[in-house]
């Protein structure tokens, strides 16, 4: 129960909150079916050709690495999953541009954007008021247009594996 | 019926001859069906990254302008037959070393290869000796290793388009 709130608001608080987690981890549990092992393989390597690459920023490659390290910084778990978000949004959509829509692998990633934007719903109130200011200047940048010489090759499975590892890593105990 | 043979002779040359053009014609009309538009459509641009090129010697884009150019300066047809087999041949190893056999359309390239490896066979008397030189230079050209400066990166589709129409060109009368 938290402190501070008449029990009857209180006790609707936590409900609401705990009806919101469960809303969060149906669509993450969508979301690691999707992205799969044997998933990312087939539509983001066997469907590509060998070392195709895709040009994103550098805070879109966001690693189980900068996670530790930005948790090192003190930032909150919602905000490090607000940014997960973000990135992994620009991610898919950058995948997604390269794409006609008969592509065989199309589909799989409209699938993947569609489950990210239903996450963000969940995170509709977050700005830079609430998020913290290492993890907002990373969002503000990920979101910034174009950076020359930020830009970064990377493979869509790479992008996938890391989608994937980072999720995993911020929400096995919130949606174990 | 040819010059300076017995007749008996001269009929089994001609039979001989017939045979040849008739397998060839047979391995034609299977590419024809292979290299029709929807499926380069398909095969070589939808299930390829949107802009994706593939680098080759600037003598494997071969273009009807270039056959035209080559017969005025009087290469016999069956010269650029074979020179079409072999920019062909090296342009679908091309395509093909880009693509994993999980690829969906590996299949498809490799089917065309061999296809080309068919028509290889009829052609195997082939040489410097009965080539003519304008049209072996560029052959020798087209095999030798790469040749740096001379890179040109292609759209897959646009290889197999010039591939389809010069084929039509080479082959429509032959094969009709």
């Amino acid at each position: 129960m938290q402190r501070g709130c008449a029990p009857v608001l209180c006790v609707l608080a936590v409900l609401g909150l705990q009806s919101a987690v469960q809303e969060e981890c149906t669509i993450v549990r969508a979301l690691r079916g999707k992205l799969a092992y044997q998933q990312r393989l087939q539509y983001t390597r066997h469907y590509f050709p060998i070392n195709y690459t895709v040009n994103v920023h550098f805070h879109e490659v966001l690693r189980a690495a900068n996670v530790s390290s930005l948790r090192a910084r003190n930032a909150s778990e919602p905000a490090l999953r607000y940014l997960w978000l973000q990135v992994n949004s620009q991610v898919l959509r950058k995948i997604g541009e390269v794409l006609l829509e008969e592509h065989p692998s199309w589909e799989y990633t409209r699938d993947l954007r569609r489950l990210l934007e239903q996450l963000e719903e969940e995170y509709e109130s977050y700005n830079q008021g609430n998020v913290d200011p290492a993890v907002w200047e990373i969002v503000e940048e990920v979101l910034a247009a174009d950076a020359g010489s930020s830009r970064k090759a990377v493979r869509p499975k790479a992008l996938l594996d890391n989608c994937a590892r980072v999720m995993w890593l911020l929400y096995s105990q919130l949606c174990h």
